[in-house]
């Protein structure tokens, strides 16, 4: 284990070993860094994965775990299973990337869930963060994924369910089962039991359509059977900004859905904006809506499942932020230039070329063009995939597969 | 559902019916309520359940969960599947015997989970407790179990890990999985793995013996594989103030578990007070134990798994203080008397005839014997099952099976 830190001498002197393998580091847990993990060939490479959760999420099978369909250990891969040299359970905090060094902040909390969302002030961010540690790298992949878009809305981050990580899938499966319990007390009022089981999801892509259907099968097929006389009381409403869902989906799919859904009588409000999320201080344990369609008037829900997309990870940001020196990546130029990542202007994810190597440009400015052309290209040893990757020519691709 | 409520009128109306079957309403849905409930003929009877679970846990199987040997959902029995008449989430606040009418507490927690120990102080309970609402009976059924004794131990309440739920063994296997990735750390020191890595039992019952067993396994089965550079910090120890375990059995099947825990390097301290729990300002989630035969010295482990029996529910305590007017039990006598529930001096339990219904005594000065004598009898359509009662001539019985 010691050898795997960084240690001013301990690189030189492992460098002498002429058969010492490379060192690939995979930051990222999820389908990209653990899928390349696992094709990883271990008799030439040390295989070191970080990542703040200890295993892999099968996530289109969340929103079946989340009503119980699934068990919660049948979406899970732990990471430890694969045989790693190095797994080490934490947030890549930044990368030194002219020393070739991970910087660390361990994930010592108890419930082993990841961060997918940014949950802390940036003010304050310093004081909530764990211990630190360093790890080095011969060759670097780049797969920390995404966290989940709640665009600043008040009240989303604080009341809102998401389906991201089994954590989340376990909580709405206990918040489901309890607002059937509370609705079936008999000192609920009937608008009470309106208003517990107003399920509110926003967000028409594939998480909350998947999610949507699987909640009224649940209701339809068991919940029916067990609370009979609360049937009438259940209503599940999909919303979106768009004015239709499923967006990535050849429109004839879309339209199915569509179609399935009002038979079902599952509503599907698109062209509607959430703006807050707040509780509902006249039914204990809802919360209130707030439709811009709608006027003043909120609207009353039991819980909101929260799949509106991505956003991009923090570490992605703050890399493509940071200017530093690197070796030239074209022959031409002869002494190091202080460089950035370049990262797409739409996304924000980190540009590669078609190796999958992020691109450098020199920090510059926009008046010189031919400087920039120079020193643009490759950073050697670094790679990005997944989520947090721009893979030119291959948008459509990503899109399809990782939205 | 409204009929089910407590109704000035509503009785009446209903005892005219000639037909009307009997509700009977049952406390608990643990081994004794789950099981009387389940086997309580439908035809006959209206079957209604009170419990602030709505599920029965397989107890002696729950080691099994906390260790991952069996998933979660193997071990619990959804009370919605017996189809009873009517459920309710919540715990009997008082009973009102002369009306026969229960309060009940609901819970309305997101988290399902029962207390299965005392969290509140008394003197701020009221503030904590949840909405109330009556149910009324005919025949009653109390079976609400026990709660883990802590004997009021600094700091047991809040850093032990308990095993009486399905929560339990759930935040247990958790924090046993955080401990290694903590421990496999870089940063950590071969001191923090120590304490990290130090598993303390206190209680060397069935259960605490059980889950030594079960995470022993786990350790040297699984996790030695995942974590070999580790083993040599794991230490699992059973803390026991009697000077034997398993008391309940056989001597020699005693024996046999202790020769076999020598073996396997589960270390056994019987005759040692655990006297308070804090956690250790040196080793971030470590707790120190303080142990009355090692005087000032403090040992540390990273969990302290908490299963030193079981003490009287609050309910069952709150009744047998309480009096109340009943008809007389015997013929003799014509009036109605204030009498009080009987219960068992030694455990707090409540003492029932051998057709399990629950004795009252006149509430009287020890002084009058013959009086005492003249009211003491069971209370009609009351009676009491499983931890909760002490059936006389039973007790050995009752010992072996819910000790």
């Amino acid at each position: 284990m010691p050898s795997t830190l960084s240690h001013p001498s301990g690189r030189a002197t492992l460098a002498t070993v002429p058969d010492r393998k490379e060192r690939v580091v995979i930051l990222g847990s999820g389908w990209a860094g653990y899928t390349f993990a696992r094709s990883l060939n271990p008799n030439k490479f040390d295989r070191i994965m970080i990542s703040p959760r200890s295993y892999f999420v099968f996530t289109p099978l969340l929103a079946g775990t989340a009503v119980g369909t699934l068990e919660m250990r049948a979406v899970l891969e732990p990471v430890r299973r694969l045989g790693l040299d190095g797994f080490y359970q934490g947030w890549a905090d930044d990368i030194d990337f002219a020393r070739k060094t991970i910087r660390v902040e361990a994930n010592t909390s108890d419930d082993l869930a990841s961060r997918t969302r940014l949950m802390v002030k940036h003010s304050s961010e310093a004081s909530e963060k764990g211990p630190m540690f360093e790890v080095t790298y011969d060759k670097l992949v780049i797969a920390v994924g995404s966290y989940s878009q709640t665009f600043g809305i008040e009240g989303v981050k604080e009341h809102a369910n998401f389906l991201r990580d089994i954590g989340d899938a376990r909580k709405i499966r206990m918040k489901v089962l309890q607002l059937f319990e509370k609705a079936a007390l008999p000192l609920t009022t009937d608008e009470e039991r309106r208003k517990l089981l107003y399920f509110a999801i926003v967000g028409g892509g594939p998480t909350g359509i998947e999610f949507a259907a699987e909640l009224h099968d649940l209701v339809k097929e068991d919940l029916s059977r067990i609370y009979p006389e609360l049937m009438r009381f259940v209503r599940i409403t999909v919303f979106d900004v768009a004015q239709k869902v499923l967006p990535m989906f050849d429109q004839t799919l879309a339209q199915y859905a569509m179609d399935t859904f009002r038979r079902e009588g599952i509503s599907v409000k698109t062209g509607h904006h959430l703006t807050r999320i707040r509780p509902d201080s006249e039914c204990e344990g809802c919360f209130k809506l707030k439709i811009k369609e709608y006027g003043v008037e909120e609207i009353s829900a039991g819980i909101v499942v929260w799949s509106t997309g991505l956003m991009q990870n923090p570490l992605v940001e703050k890399l493509s932020c940071k200017k530093f020196t690197a070796p030239p990546t074209t022959p031409d130029v002869k002494s190091p230039v202080e460089v950035q990542l370049e990262a797409d202007p739409r996304t924000g994810g980190l540009i590669t070329d078609s190796y999958l190597r992020v691109n450098v440009t020199p920090r510059t400015a926009k008046s010189e063009p031919s400087l920039h052309n120079l020193h643009a290209g490759p950073l050697v040893d670094v790679y990005a995939i997944g989520d947090c990757a721009v893979i030119p020519g291959e948008y459509l691709w990503s899109l399809i597969f990782f939205t």
